[in-house]
């Protein structure tokens, strides 16, 4: 979008109507732009199935869904519903993310020898978390991240003071080409968050790659990860630390079979299939 | 609302489902909620009229005007229009606002000694213009307005070096009740405007007290002022500064009698009432 357009929302009600027009031509309605739809869904016949993209523990969201508690939810993890757990929402599945097969990038058979964080630099995000286990391991780390203006500040004040290369790396942001070969060349990817993640697509991009994850327990990451098939899921920085030790018990294949399994675009279409046709009725 | 709430979407969507859902019980929706409401009233049977009060002239406006040219609007000046021009909107009326005949605040007769700029401290209106006018004219100048946080970078570096009371006075913002004494009390209202103003409610609110308002010919203001009348219409800052100077020429109770048969509530509600009944068919 052009840099002279200050405004998305315009575009957003443009395309609800251009669908929702248009409702009686198409058996089923999938919407991916969360609440915005509810209302369009009882002024037309077509069923509507929403799935869920974001967190969903902000206060303002709860007046919203409590009164659309019919509308078709799916979610991205189980967890991710948990914040409107009260509300006895219409949830007909959780279907998670799969990456295309196609394109799964290249598996690396053997662990390269830097930790990985992909991702934001955001407070949520936690990726001092991830300096500070460098540190305490010795393992050099390599930082790829975008640093949105808002986090401008906390990228100034509690990352960049902390970068010290080689041992501390920060590349920046790097494409999607770049990515298969940034994670696949890792020894292990560090997740350290401290947020309700409702998926964590990273997870499964370095586990594609063959490399192992290190995660700290929130949102999704019990659902997305094996303990101790994929990588760690820890409740604490000194369970990181230890667990980075323990990589080596881990087998690059499995990892790679895991997504093969469970996280690919087939599985995932599969499982829209079964939604659609259920919803159809 | 609440600090803590930082999406106001979800409350804009509830309300679009809260109106739209109940619309076989309405004769007629009137919505103020710009765009929003336009694909809704596609798929209802009840009319909508909507009532723009914003700026139209933002290029990400133009598609979704053009694909909902059948939509009843009304605008609050003609002039609002224009942006909008090339798309043979349907234009149902241009309807002023009104101020409530019962708040009217008290006419005050006699001129005070101050100019008053009354309104945000932002780019687009132009306060610094209303400072070289008091400097030239050698009239104190009260300037009463909000800063936005968007804006506090602007009042520091364009306006804040010029403050020098008694002569150039910042009083901050002021709340409706001191609105009118502010105003009713001043000698002149300067309103130096730089952007597509929709309609300009400071310039009815200063006539309704008495006080004459000099404005920079943009947007709505030839269809508020009356030139020479309710104060003056002016295309540069020099005319500006000589118009003050003629302030005496202008009759207060000739200001006040402007708004009152002009942009009263009651004149406001009989505009809305044809409107209403022409649409009901």
């Amino acid at each position: 979008m052009s840099k002279t357009l200050v405004d998305p929302f315009p575009y957003h009600t443009l395309q609800l109507g251009l669908v929702f027009d248009r409702a009686r031509e198409f058996d089923l309605i999938h919407s991916h732009v969360d609440y915005y739809a509810y209302p369009y869904t009882r002024l037309v016949a077509t069923p509507t199935v929403t799935t869920l993209h974001g967190r969903l523990d902000l206060p303002e969201l709860l007046p919203i869904y409590d009164r659309y508690r019919e509308v078709n939810l799916v979610s991205i993890s189980d967890a991710q519903r948990e914040p409107l757990a009260g509300l006895d929402l219409n949830w007909v599945a959780t279907i998670y993310h799969g990456l295309p097969v196609a394109k799964l990038g290249p598996f690396h058979p053997q662990p390269g020898d830097y930790l990985a964080y992909l991702g934001r630099i955001s407070p949520e995000k936690r990726p001092e978390i991830a300096i500070l286990i460098a540190k305490e391991t010795g393992i050099p780390l390599k930082i790829a991240a975008k640093v949105d203006r808002v986090d401008r500040s906390y990228y100034e004040h509690a990352i960049k003071p902390w970068i010290e290369p080689p041992h501390i790396e920060y590349i920046g942001e790097i494409s999607e080409e770049e990515k298969s070969a940034f994670l696949g060349e890792a020894y292990a990817t560090l997740f350290p968050i401290e947020w309700p993640e409702p998926f964590g697509l990273i997870m499964i991009e370095s586990l594609a790659c063959g490399t192992p994850v290190v995660a700290r327990r929130f949102g999704s990451v019990q659902e997305i990860m094996a303990h101790g098939l994929t990588g760690f899921i820890c409740d604490s920085v000194r369970e990181m630390i230890d667990a980075v030790g323990r990589i080596p018990d881990i087998d690059r294949q499995a990892c790679r079979r895991h997504v093969e399994e469970r996280f690919t675009d087939s599985v995932m279409a599969k499982n829209y299939e079964s939604v659609y046709q259920r919803l159809r009725g």
